[in-house]
Formats: structure tokens, C-alpha cells, sequence
């Protein structure tokens, strides 16, 4: 496959900016240099994870994306490289790593510890090897001003774009006990990401808002409300007034979703707005003005039903692709942006996600190509 | 206003019906005379409706809708009658009554008793009023044997039409616990209501998913989560599959959620199915056979956005009206119905409804006029 004729067919200028790529730890003793030894007996994969005793028929990685000598898939960089950036001419990939139930621990300064120790292991170990890597950095929330501390940490390296937040959550983000973590996020130029992980699991709440899933079929079928909620919660409680610089971006929550939420929050504001009167503006157009929403896993109905909803979302604006690589369900980018219309596809492909990550084209040449 | 000429405005021949009026009891003490002696001293406005202590700014019902003499809004027939059924015109209205955080109660004999209770004095006070009411019997879902018992005790009075559960619950009603419940509503004809109540409240998991909101609007916001979670789980525990006949009406909780639900369901059924291998066809074909969603509180985009999504769910088959009187965002009928293009309007006002609760129009003449 000539990737570069494949992506001029898909009319993408730029190429493409992937807004989540899992990297992964070989193993979790590899975090031992980066934490405290009084953690060490914990790095076991259950401690560092915290699965939700539910069964997946379905392993969370591709096999096929596992570099050899029985490592995990998505732990080795070098051949992440060659089988997600250079086969799919991608011109930049934002890492969300694999520490995903972070806060879902009972121990806050163990989960704050692992959250520090994964971030150096993948600034020492994943980010020279490429430059289109960038990093997130993820943070605990149980305790909000350790968070900030660490972002504070490490949120002036060059290659270090957003906090991440997993959405598996006992309080609404949208709360004052975390403005510490916005506060650091702004002061650093860095975007807020909330990713999928640990709903139901440790320390929160029950994974449907009414109990326990049976499967993880209905478990995955019904992940969308964690964002759901949290987005609701930021903009209710006036974090974009707060922090008018901030940008958040909701990642591998779906999208089709958005649309009602911005409809209900909307209608409710014209009758119930006396409750928050920092609110300036409508619901929606917080919402269009400072979220993101990934593509990955977007919604698969018959196409112009997918388009209609993107259009009611103003995906023009607020949607970016992203693959998810290495896991089971990701996508692969023209099986995505070749559902979309010409107007949208170099905006979902590139353009969205270059204007809130800063990141400029000038190492692509005239026609798009990396130099 | 001249009703008859308001409703051929709206082309609607067999009127309308209206699947969500709450009527009330006048006083929780006026439920003694059903209720065994053990439980009155609990019958305070308190014990029975368990609030969570959410600051509402805007009372729960409208004050014009209140009778007079001090009682509470939807707790006199007679006045509901002029109020609702002849100012609107409404052929039909199914009673959803106001003791909807029932199964939030710690104490399931409670709970049981205190149903049965409201469920006799609708039978008695309302239901003999007008033969337009129809009634709903309530059910506290903690203990489903229970639950069976009262829809037995009370399925085939020729009036009741539906079994409600609150969608404030610690289990998805998918769950083979609640098999006794749909056995019992089977066997008697009678339809499964889910209308939002109780969530957060008293022994259920905080309402958000993620926990606790801070603010009534964010509450507010965010309600459709329980009935997301409550349809995922029951079509992906087969209950259309053991239950061929059952049909699920989800009352309240707004709508242009249901596409993204069955768009996510969809798209992991490709994937995981076998998790549930007694799903004979796709998790959206079970939801359009066999659940309906009343529109109120409907969501208001641009028009043309609110039909797109509408014709995503199969607004012609899926969508029943209701205007959730006596509440405070209730709906006047034409409201709604007049931003429905012809083919829809008297689907969702009439005909839908209709079919799934066997009403028949002997009762109006040919131009659509109750005889």
C-alpha cells in the first residue's frame, strides 16, 4: 500500500494527527528506577490495573500489535513506529498510555506514585525515539494537589501536551476540589484529556449509574455515561469561566452522544439557569467553544445518518480522530475518514486537533509529506 | 381557544394520548385506609418520597396546576380533568402518579405496602372519574416477588394498562431477579413503564455514574443515563428473547440518546456477541420492536435537527406523546406536535400509543371528535 497516494485520495493536506495511541510498560517491574521502593511489591499487573471482575472474551490488545519476543502490544516504540506512524503516514500521535484505573485506587499516594512513574518511563523511553510522538501526563485525582504537583513536574517539557484524567471517577470533574489540577494544566499551557478507565472499578461508583453490568459487552456498550457526566459537571459548575483558557478533550467516549447532551443542558438552562449564574453563555457553546471529542469508537450507522450527527455536533470544530491503537477495537485512519464528507475529513483528520495541541505543519512539505 | 379546530390544525383525526399525567395523592395520610397500620406513622411527605437533598429553585409541579384550597398540584380529578384532558382534547391519558422514588426505600415491605397503597387509591379515586384515565400500577422493584404479587393482585382490572418501575435502582432491570416482574406483566397483558425517579436517592448509587451533582440543572442534565442503562442491560440480557410479547415504555427521559445507544450496541454486537449468544438480531431491531420513549422532556435543537434525530430512532414506530402534567416543564400538546412534519405527527400523538396499548377510536366520530 503507497500510503502517501492513499492519504492524497483521502484529500488530507497534512496528514494525520492520532489523538490516542496506547503505549504500553513491558512490564510493570519496569517502573521500579521511576517510584519509591516502599511501592515495589505492588507493581504487580492486578495492583497497577485493578480489573473489575468482569470477563473479556475479547483481550484489550490486538495480538497482531505486539512486537514479538512475548512482549505486550503497544510496549515496544520502535515498533509502534513502523506499524501504526509510518504505515499510516501519521504526522503526529498523542500516547494516553495503558494506566488507566489510576484513579480508581484506594491508596492515593500509591495511585499518585505509579501515575509520576509511568510519566518518566514513557518521557525516557518513548518519546526520543520519535518525533511525532507527543505525551500525555496522567494523573491520579484522588488527591488533587498532588496531581498538580506532578504536573507541575513535568509540564514544561517540550513534548508534553495534555494532562489525562481517566473518566472512572467518584466526583464529578467539574467540582472545586479539582480546580488545583486546572489551575497547574493552565499555568502550563497544557490541555485537560479524559479518557475511558476504571468506571466501576476500586474506589467508584457502580459502572452503570443503576449497578453492575453482566457482561462486557453491556459494560462497553454503556461507557459513554462517565463522560457524559463529567462533561455536564464542567460545564455546569463554570470551569470554562473559571479557567477561560481551557480546553478539554473527551477521548474514546463515541460522539453521538454530544448532541443530546447539548440539547438537554441547553433546554434546561432557558428554565433553571438562576442555579448557576456564572454562566455567560448556553451549555452548547461552552461546549463547542473548549470540548474535543475523539472519533475512536465512532458511532457506525448508515453514513448519512453519521454525517447528520456530526454536523449537529459541529464536528467542523470539535472532533479529532484518533485510533486507539493497539487496542482490539481500533481503527484504522481512511476506514474512519472516508466516511466523512470533503469538508470535514481534513478537519477531523489534522486541522482540529493542530489548532488545540499548537502544532504546526512546517515539517510537511507542499504536499503534505513529512520532510 | 377552540380545541377541536386546534387539533385539525395539527391533523390529528384520533386526538391524542397523553403516556405521562402524575396524579397525586391530596395527602400521604390520605393513603391510611390501604396501607397496613404498621407503616402510618412513616406516611410523611418525607418517608414517602425519600429526597435527595438537591435544592430544587423550581417546586416540582406547576403552581396553576393546583385545584385550590391549598392542595397539592394533580392530587383532584375533577380538576385535572378540565385542566388537562378537556383543554387539550386528549382521548387518553395513562396516570404515571408522583410515588416515584419507590424503590430507593432501605425497607422493601415498606416499599411493596406503600405501592399497593397508592396503586388502590388511584383505583379508587381517580379511575372512576373519567373514562379517559387509564392507570399504571407502581411497583417497588427491591423485592420482585413482591412486585409479582401486586401485579397479580391488580393486573387485570380492565383499566390498568402498564407496570411502572422508577429508573432509580442499584440493579439493571435486565437482571433475571427481575424475571418474576415481566413474567407477571406478561400474563396479565399489561405493558413495563421505566419513568426517572429515585436516582441518587436512598439506597441507590449517585446519580451521575461518576457521583453526586452539585447543582438541581446539573441533576437535571443528566437523567437520561439511568434509562441508557437500564435498556442496554435489558436487551443484553435477552429479555425480548424470554419475553416475546414484553414491551418497555421509557417515560421522561428525553430522547436523542437513543440513536448513539443503538449505534454503540450495534456496532459491538459485530464484535462481541459471543457474550450473548441468545441475541437472535441486532440490539437496535429489539429496541424499535420493542421499546417506545415518551417526548417529554423532548429535546429542542433546530427544528430540522430534532427530525433528522427523530427519523434516526424511528420516531414513526418508537416515539409516544406525553406531556408529563402536572410537572413544572410539562408540555402542551401542540407544543410539540406542531414541530412534527405530517407523517409523524399523528404517529406520535395517536397512533403509536395506541397500537401498543390496544386503544382502540370506537370512541370518537369520523372527524376525530370524542362521542
Amino acid at each position: 500500500m503507497n500510503h502517501s497516494t492513499t492519504n492524497k485520495a483521502a484529500s488530507l493536506k497534512h496528514g494525520i494527527i492520532d489523538c490516542d495511541v496506547h503505549q504500553s510498560v513491558k512490564d510493570f517491574n519496569d517502573l521500579k528506577p521511576y517510584i519509591p521502593r516502599v511501592w515495589w511489591d505492588r507493581l504487580s499487573a492486578y495492583e497497577a490495573t485493578l480489573p473489575l471482575p468482569i470477563f473479556k472474551p475479547i483481550p484489550l490488545n490486538r495480538r497482531d500489535a505486539a512486537p514479538g519476543n512475548g512482549l505486550p502490544p503497544g510496549s515496544d516504540p520502535q515498533f509502534a513506529k513502523v506499524d501504526l506512524l509510518d504505515r499510516y503516514n501519521i504526522s503526529k500521535a498523542i500516547l494516553t498510555g495503558n494506566l488507566l484505573t489510576v484513579s480508581a485506587h484506594n491508596n492515593p499516594d500509591y495511585a499518585a506514585a505509579i501515575a509520576s512513574a509511568f510519566n518518566d518511563y514513557t518521557l525516557d523511553n518513548w518519546i526520543p525515539t520519535d518525533s511525532r510522538w507527543l505525551a500525555s501526563i496522567v494523573v491520579a485525582t484522588q488527591d488533587p494537589l498532588l496531581a498538580a504537583r506532578e504536573i507541575d513536574r513535568l509540564g514544561s517539557h517540550p513534548k508534553v501536551v495534555q494532562v489525562l484524567l481517566t473518566d472512572g471517577s467518584r466526583e464529578p470533574y467539574g467540582q472545586r476540589r479539582f480546580y488545583p489540577i486546572y489551575k497547574a494544566a493552565v499555568r502550563n499551557n497544557l490541555i485537560i484529556a479524559i479518557h475511558g478507565g476504571g468506571q466501576g472499578e476500586g474506589i467508584n461508583p457502580p459502572t452503570s449509574a443503576v449497578g453492575y453490568p453482566t457482561t462486557n459487552f453491556e459494560r462497553h456498550n454503556i461507557l459513554a455515561i462517565h463522560q457524559m457526566s463529567h462533561l455536564n459537571s464542567m460545564v455546569c459548575e463554570g470551569i470554562f469561566e473559571t479557567f477561560p483558557t481551557l480546553k478539554v478533550i473527551f477521548i474514546e467516549g463515541g460522539l453521538a452522544w454530544v448532541p443530546h447532551l447539548m440539547w438537554r443542558m441547553d433546554k434546561n438552562f432557558r428554565a433553571m439557569r438562576s442555579e448557576v449564574p456564572w454562566l455567560k453563555k448556553k451549555p452548547s457553546e461552552y461546549i463547542i467553544d473548549h470540548c474535543r471529542f475523539t472519533t475512536q469508537p465512532i458511532e457506525e450507522p448508515d453514513n448519512y445518518e453519521l454525517i447528520q450527527m456530526l454536523r449537529m455536533m459541529r464536528a467542523e470544530k470539535t472532533v479529532l480522530f484518533a485510533t486507539d491503537y493497539p487496542h482490539w477495537d481500533n481503527d484504522r485512519p481512511l476506514y474512519v475518514l472516508n466516511k466523512l464528507p470533503e469538508d470535514l475529513r481534513p478537519r477531523v483528520a489534522y486541522d482540529n486537533a493542530a489548532e488545540i495541541y499548537h502544532i504546526n505543519s512546517n515539517h510537511l512539505n507542499k504536499e503534505g509529506e513529512l520532510v
